[in-house]
């Protein structure tokens, strides 16, 4: 009736087997999640409280040549509460030899990718108003619902050589034109990060961020793991040509703390743009084992002079890797 | 060429890989369906026999922590005949601990769940119509093709403690807004089994059944295994707000004999609705083996002043679980 | 954090594991294709070099029964490039008993299944254009992107006893529907194959090709293998009823060689249609082991009256299976 599969790297012995297999990995995570004035200020009929759930599916493909070059490619399916149904995004096929990976199509990009940018991230579903808030491309996780153009196609390398990783990336919104159209262009993305278990560095570039010609993004973050925590300070410089984001920079200064199962967890961040103020969120992680946590988190945007991202936010749910 | 796959529960045997695992399961059907006036009377170009199929895939992905309790995720993919493509429903959030097991999401709901209701349902596609005629929600098997809105969410929980199950689902249409609009409301199902292998009951309630306010629908069944058959009772009754199935009850006698590889089985089934007569049936299943059945049936439903569900429907073919 | 996986058939050694299993296997390929004149010589803003892509999954799913019967379904979700999104294609039923397998629903049709045909193919995307040049019915990769109709079903047979391989495909566009309409009638096919591992000879019928009627078309192919390489010939007839391809013929004569990991092949293919031309190609794999391949090819088509497919069109990338 059942049949199941599974497992774990350890049933790949078999020398004839190594070769190719396929894993489905991926995560779930539901709970309860607050937005004061979800909808607006001047709705009337939305609930503030809903049950928020995500489910990630990876299927992941990979062959192994006879001089050690790895093939991959890998579909997911993520269902995200709202949607009707579910189904695959678009591939990312990846050859990896040592410690380099390169990657075509829907690819991970440079300033999605570099370490420490998500690192104030917090609750079930590992939100944060100070991650970055620019427009950016990244690997699109969602099929038909989220929208993709059937053009946009990439190009992507990670090196990792010691304890560091550089990351490049390149996105051609519409790889089927020679004339993007006015105002538009391929992102390039190039970062690097550094750590030595104790200090961590991490920077990155983003030219035509999101494909809009010359919104040039800059990020550096630099943190430091005192043993039962971390502290960390990530600062990002957007240059939009005109209208959206405007020239602005936003600092982030993060930590958390660890003791026994339980991570507590801060940050506040700083935007300098017009009528926007300064966020902040406290936090906290109870370990179940096994990629299982409880988690929660009380958070206030930035507000805008619409009335938008001004109000608290706050989340409480499970998340459960597999 | 062909890699992954697959197996038995024996090859979580190792303890680092018992906490996670994604497992495939479902079954597969295939045969010929005959409906006398496919498509009403007044269809002329209408084939009345067709190949009816269906292909149902459920991934389950879950997730033990250390204490024991289990989350849980489910997608399913499901093609019937008739489908032009197919892809993912939305997803089922789970979390277990000893006989508690409570649902978030698409939820499998209290009137659907609850034991010997089905009981009555023969040939490969497992339909019959004895089976509860009003409208109530149910776990959502298809995705786009099904037509889900997507703020459809439920919360469901099964108690089982030694022979009895014990139900509860809450299923609000629309979770999003706090005005459902007039008539609607949220589905409250209720319902319990028992049974000691020889006598079995079960009895269920349900409250404004598929979110139409007031529509409050009840079912008290019970069956007596007498070694090589069953013999049961199932009785709805339904009480409409106003105008559909209107306020009715029905009544649905059925019974199996086995011998060997071959089970034979019977229904008929009243329903005190004007215009209505009585439904019947009779079909055979014979065993393959292994979760693979050859069934068929002729059944002849209920007629009603449109013209339509009076005439007979047969079916033969073949379902395995897989 | 990921968990599935994979295998090989070794697992599956337990007895009461035997009976039931689900698969995934597929291939994924990606590289550089060059088309001359891309989307027409009118065509301005169109790029002629894209990175071409395809990522094709299949899930199997099989039940053994107590006699040797296997059941079994199949879905698939393939992306190419330019798909903003992937999903399943609808299902394909089976039933193998020894040498005979039936299959019901999205069948592999006899035209597209029987040897040879398909063996001047080349370049990592396996093209050529000496394939059959008519319209036909075939097994449907694609879900809601390809544009099937709900209706399109099968019936299709395939009988191998020593050397020989048998063929049979029945499709019908609409099963619904017992008028399919003016000029549309079901596909019949009918193919064989034989090989004595030196010597390979196949042939086919298909009547009312791609549904359209009395497009009835026949092939017969034969090919020599000499150790090192093969050389063969494919002749097909097309009798198209009005307009289309119309009343023609194609021969197509190609041949490889293969020495050490390298493969050469080259192809030419004459279509007696009017202003139509002789289309080759040469192209080579370098294989890579454990199913993996570096590929590429130039070749030249038929060219026509309109202007499309007369030039040059050229591939070189990697594939690979698992």
């Amino acid at each position: 009736m059942k049949k199941l599969l599974i497992a774990t790297t350890a049933l790949v012995a078999g020398a004839s087997a190594a070769a190719a297999d396929v894993t489905i990995s991926g995560y779930g995570r539901f709970g309860l999640q607050y937005v004061e004035d979800r909808g607006g200020v001047l709705a009337t009929n939305t609930e503030n409280t809903i049950i928020s759930s995500r489910l990630r599916l990876n299927i992941d493909a990979t062959t192994e040549t006879d001089v050690g070059v790895t093939f991959g490619a890998r579909l997911r399916v993520q269902y995200d509460d709202g949607d009707a149904y579910s189904d695959f995004n678009t591939a990312r096929f990846s050859v990896g030899y040592e410690g380099l990976n390169v990657q075509v199509g829907n690819v991970d990009t440079a300033w999605d990718s570099v370490g420490l940018t998500y690192n104030s991230e917090m609750g079930y579903e590992d939100s944060s108003f100070g991650d970055a808030q620019n427009g950016f491309y990244a690997y699109e996780s969602k099929g038909s619902v989220g929208g993709v153009s059937g053009g946009y196609t990439g190009v992507a390398a990670t090196y990792s050589i010691a304890d560091i990783n550089l990351y490049f990336s390149y996105v051609d919104p519409n790889q089927y034109v020679k004339d993007l159209g006015a105002g538009v262009d391929e992102e390039i993305g190039l970062a690097a990060d550094w750590s030595n278990g104790q200090i961590s560095v991490a920077a990155g570039i983003n030219l035509s961020s999101a494909g809009v010609k010359d919104n040039d993004d800059y990020f550096i973050g630099a943190a430091y793991n005192f043993g039962d925590g971390n502290v960390g300070l990530n600062y990002y410089d957007y240059n939009t040509a005109a209208g959206g984001v405007s020239d602005s920079s936003q600092v982030t200064l993060y930590g958390n703390y660890t003791f026994g199962a339980t991570t507590l967890r801060a940050y506040v961040s700083d935007w300098d743009r017009a009528n926007y103020d300064t966020a902040y969120g406290i936090g906290a992680d109870y370990s179940l084992g096994e990629g299982a946590r409880l988690s929660g988190s009380i958070q206030s945007g930035f507000g805008d002079a619409a009335g938008n991202n001004q109000g608290t936010r706050a989340d409480v749910g499970v998340r459960f890797d597999f």
